[in-house]
């Protein structure tokens, strides 16, 4: 995956360039922050490759693909806001370094700021159009999985159905577009579009499910483990526990529970492999990353498409 | 100005249906809820007016005029937000009403939608993507507007030309952008374009100087008075008077004090009117209002050209 290095360093030294400089400072400052401080950009990456493997110029897609990443900052910010979060990428929450007012605007602005950089991509005015007006529409449905996933904080109970929609929404929604963009910008017709839509929708889904595994999965890896466990997160590896574990009262009892100890923490991660939550899950991963990459086969064999299947696998591969 | 109301019903009419039923049910009732409250829709209105006079069909205008109210909407909800206001429209904030989290992601979920709106608009695809980015950019003011603004309360002193530029950005641009898209979306020429362009612009800044005024006018006319000087809000009238007036320090001492008297109140206002800054700032409203409709003398004439110099005429006489 050293290609996937190369190309994030890539997208780093372009996109602060789509941020100016400008007053008010103090906007300005919060605005920039969190784009500074790096990322994986791998929604830029996808949907230059995925330009490229439909037979355009992958760096056409570029700017549609950094309009979508700060897309996704903008919501972290103001996710980070809803949520209470105060630490992103080992630093202060936007809100908690500029406070919650400049966090909201600086949010606001970024959002502004990814609709400024989409209508400046390199295509037709028509093509220009339907890519706003796929992002209009992105952003609206990841706001619908933000209001849902803030709604099973409060729920009994959460159907899987509704915890795949919500994902699928908040977090796959961003993939999709970004596979799906760099295919319209290459100017390649509907099979190669809608293969690459699909692509990206499952590339989505089988990240975050696989995020939730690595909670579980722990020790010796990257992430910080449990803290899913901890905050009461209904992941679907708990929304299959309480469905299938012969332990679901003593589950249900410590999952989320305030000051848990690291015996409590280690005796729920027991409980959900017992139950084969975890392999449940895990498994799920595995099929979306398939299925993206089985979509991949419409496109002509090559270096983009063998770097885009990389990245599907990848997904449920990595350690953090 | 009978005109305006039956504008005000048609766009009224209009606007909700562009507000989808939709879920999670509470996230599309935050939405729906300030844009089902009503409003004077100017917006939309000058939006029609301006791409009537410019000699195009009013009605190709509006869900772009509709696109630019439902920004403000979210600008709104947010500003509530950072402002702690607890009611918009004689009704609980949508913050009050949903909850803070809530109303941040109408709020994004409403800005979304206006540029949705905006792509729909029925015009060649070269005018709908300079419509998109003038929304995108215009939108980025406003946040500056409103960084200003917030850096306006804890700053000792605002010189006139900041609070002029602050208020350029964080209202009259609106009224610049109703115009100017207008005049886009009917397909006039530049000339065209920035007479319209500039008749927004002057309007949005006499509207937002006169409303300053009628928070000192007060008494038996619609709106509440006062309220800005309770607060301690640096107004245009409050910037002249500390430039001024004879009796710096005693309104310095009044101005925005905590659980500030009747008769303090009335004090404060007998000082801004002795130090000629409530004419001052009338006046420079009446100036605005004029460039304003000077600009209109570009267009052919006709109804909507007169009725643009009823809105502007209107910016500073209404009484509320």
């Amino acid at each position: 995956m050293d290609f996937l290095k190369d190309f994030t360093e890539k997208i780093n030294g372009e996109i602060m360039g789509y941020l100016p400089e400008n007053e008010p400072a103090k906007l300005y400052e919060a605005v920039k922050y969190l784009p500074a401080a790096g990322g994986k950009r791998l929604r830029p990456i996808m949907a230059m490759l995925a330009c490229e493997a439909a037979g355009g110029n992958g760096e056409n897609a570029i700017p549609f693909g950094i309009a979508l990443e700060i897309t996704h900052t903008f919501t972290l910010i103001h996710d980070d806001i809803m949520d209470r979060d105060e630490e992103r990428r080992g630093m202060p929450a936007v809100h908690k370094k500029f406070g919650e007012a400049t966090a909201i605007l600086a949010g606001d602005a970024l959002f502004a700021k990814a609709f400024e950089i989409a209508t400046g991509t390199d295509a037709s005015p028509e093509v220009v159009k339907t890519l706003v007006r796929n992002l209009a529409v992105m952003s609206r449905e990841i706001c619908e999985g933000q209001q849902m996933d803030m709604g099973f904080e409060e729920a009994d109970e959460v159907a899987e159905e509704e915890f795949l929609l919500m994902i699928e929404k908040k977090t796959a929604k961003m993939f999709e577009h970004a596979a799906m963009g760099g295919a319209i910008i290459s100017g390649a017709g509907r099979e190669k579009q809608e293969a690459l839509q699909n692509y990206g929708r499952n590339v989505g889904m089988a990240f975050q499910i696989w995020d939730d595994c690595l909670d579980v999965i722990g020790k010796g890896i990257g992430k910080p483990v449990g803290s899913d466990i901890r905050e009461g997160k209904k992941t679907l590896i708990f929304i299959h526990a309480m469905r299938e574990s012969a332990e679901k009262e003593r589950l249900a009892e410590l999952y989320g529970k305030e000051d848990m100890t690291d015996d409590e923490l280690d005796e729920v991660m027991d409980m959900l492999k017992r139950s084969n939550s975890l392999d449940y899950a895990k498994e799920m991963a595995l099929r979306f990353s398939e299925t993206a990459r089985k979509n991949l086969e419409k496109l002509e064999e090559g270096r983009a498409r063998e770097m885009l299947e990389e990245i599907a696998r990848f997904a449920v591969e990595r350690e953090k």
